[in-house]
Formats: C-alpha cells, structure tokens, sequence
C-alpha cells in the first residue's frame, strides 16, 4: 500500500498540466425502478487509468458508473447510472480535454419503454414486451469532435480480438485502441493488454491492472507530443 | 463499531441451536459473457438480517448475489449469480433449515437464447431478439415443503405497498411478510419496515438497516415458539 503510493509518486509526469477524462465501470439502463440492464464490469481498469493519469501529473475527471470502487486520490469523480447520463457528462467535459480515455462498458441498448412503477408479473408469467433503442456512441462522437482530445478506446471481446479489436479502431475513428479478453479481464485483477494503432497491434505481458494502467499513460504521454 | 459489536454480543439469544437460511441481493441473469439483467439492491438487508441471526445465535447461511459487501462474521456466505443457481443452493440447504428468509432481489425472467459469445452490434444498431422465460419462484417453492422451514418473505414495491404485500403473503403461502418502500430503501442505510401477518399489519420505525433486523429477529424467534 505505502510502497504502492511511493511508486506512483515517483512516476514519470508525462501528463503535467494536461487535462484527461477517462470513463470506468458499466452503464445501468432502467427497466422499470428495480429492474436494469447493465453489463459486467468493476470499473477496476477505468479506475486505475485514473489513478495513474494522476500520478503522471494529470488534472483526472473520472465519469464512473456504479461500481463499488473507492474514488483514485486526487480525482474528480462524475457518478453517473444511464449511456445517456454519461454521454451527457462526457460530452460537458472532453471540449476542455486533451485525452479521452473511454474504459466504461457502456450498454449499447437502452428500454425505450422503461416503466415508472414497478412492473408486476402476472398471474401466467408473461414477460414485459420491452422495446430496445440504441445508446448514443461516445468515443465516435468525442473521436469526431474538431480540436477534440486524443482519444484512447478499450474493447473487451470473448472471441477473435485481433480482428475485432482492429475494426472497432478504424469504425471508431480512434488512433489507439487497447483490447483485452473479456473473460480473462472481468472483476480480475491482472490483465493482458494488446495497443493497437496504425502501425499495427503490440501485446502487454500480463500484470496487475494498477502497473498496466502505468504503461499504457506512458505510451499515451509519448503520443501526445507527436 | 466496537460498539455495534457488543450490542450485537449481547442480543437475545432466541434463534440458539436454530439453522437460518438466507437470501440477499440481486441476481444476474447473463444475455451473454458481458451483458446481464439484474435488479438494484445493494444486498444490504440481508447481509444486517444474516448478521444479526448470527449474534441470536443461529448457524446462518447467506446465499448470495453479486453485491460488493463483506460476508458478516460467522456467517457462512454461498455467492450465486443467475435465479437458477440461488434456487439450486436454496433448495439444497433449506430441508435442514429451521428458518427461510428471502431477502434476494430475484429476478423475475431469465433469457433463454442466452449468447455464449459477445453479441456484436449491428451497423444498423438492430437490438438482439432476446426471448425470456419465467424463473422459478424459490420463496413459493420452500414455502410448499412438507416440514419445511418458517418462511419469511420480503416485498419491495413503488406504490400500493399495502395492498401488494399482503397479495404477496398470500401467493406465496408464508406466515410472515415484511414490506417496504422499494425507492426509500434501494441502497439505503435506513428502511421502514412493515410486517405482515394473518393478524394484518404493523410498521416499525425508520431506523438503521443493522437495528431493523435485529427487531425482526426478535419477532421470527418469537414466533418460532408458537
């Protein structure tokens, strides 16, 4: 713990006087006032990106869905529960930003037909009829933006991350997307990080999330100069 | 803390030798590896009712969803995730049980065309066809047991508390029913409890979550006796 904190301190300050916005954990997209649709995810990756911004000598907005994480020292959190509440709270932060980080797992559907009370089952068990909408796309949307941040993506998929990963990057407009195995990934504690950019893809060894985040600020700190 | 920990040494005895089961949280029904249908709760009331059991002196059994909380001490905690895993674990420990309490949040439906792999998005953003089915009800089922165990049941609702709850008591075939009010408990640290029985109702005091349960321990262990 204090050996943790001494390390970051003497982190490099590749980020002073940078602002960087950074999205962590899932979105939580209301069914009715019990019931949500959200994905699986701890927020840790997002977190310790922030932590380590941080350190790098960075001014941290950290726009975090419900998770149980304690906020990073020194980092401006945002809590937020809807695509649509974080797309909101992204959108007010990243004009003023010099990097975007987007970690959360923002649901991509959100019910159009949420009810304001509590949905009652019915005697023969039918399920509610739900109407799906799409959520809005914040990392294109920031990607786009003129003058807009650097803009780092995250994508966790089950199966043929390369090619996945690699398409998301390009259909997102983003010049560094990092990818991971989502179930190796999930609620862990280490993590296997792949960069991938226009040269190209380079994997990270395995490490904890913590010393991963460390690496992948560095690698973001060495691009902003270029 | 110390406190609360001598207070809770010193509560009555009247679960001794007594086997407690029960459930807290919410459930997480996978659409697939990345996406789930939950509810919000913050397993908070089940984790004080576990713990306050323990100090009456009851072996406890905490089956669990997926909530951010210590397991209470001395208390022996079986995490679930999905309906189907928490009815498994419920059925398999309350024939030895002397006490039910379904706290969980449980959800109602689960998806049957769950994806082994991440479903991807569509360019046209077209939303999965998700087909749901009902899960079982566990608080029914034990309630049905031939010498089964006092059934305590937990009813969390937006409006018509009254009338909803004490439906509920009877669908479900249960002594006891306790209500509250879903929006003024939902990851609060205070509730209002409501109890409901074949005498009609009574509601106690807001007080803290730990306080409450210990008050309707109380009440269990009396009504054990009868």
């Amino acid at each position: 713990e204090l050996l943790s904190e001494l390390v970051g301190f003497f982190q490099p300050k590749g980020l002073k006087g940078r602002r960087v916005v950074i999205t962590a954990g899932p979105t939580s997209e209301p069914i009715d006032p019990v019931r949500v649709l959200t994905n699986r995810s701890s927020g840790k990756m997002g977190y310790a990106l922030a932590q380590a911004a941080h350190e790098a000598g960075a001014q941290v907005v950290l726009v975090s869905g419900p998770t149980a994480l304690p906020c990073p020292y020194g980092v401006l959190r945002i809590p937020v529960e809807s695509a649509a509440q974080m797309h909101a709270a992204v959108m007010a932060e990243t004009p003023a930003a010099d990097v975007f980080i987007a970690v959360a797992a923002v649901a991509d559907w959100h019910v159009v037909n949420a009810s304001s009370s509590k949905i009652k089952k019915t005697p023969e068990g039918t399920p509610p009829a739900l109407q799906f909408a799409t959520n809005p796309d914040i990392l294109a949307e920031v990607a786009r933006l003129p003058d807009g941040p650097y803009c780092v993506g995250f994508a966790a998929e089950t199966e043929n991350l390369l090619g996945h990963a690699e398409d998301k990057r390009q259909r997102k407009g983003v010049p560094l997307l990092v990818g991971n195995l989502a179930q190796r990934a999930m609620n862990a504690d280490d993590t296997e990080l792949i960069l991938f950019d226009d040269q190209g893809h380079r994997a990270l060894p395995a490490m904890p999330k913590l010393q991963a985040a460390r690496k992948l600020i560095l690698e973001i700190s060495g691009r902003l100069g270029r």
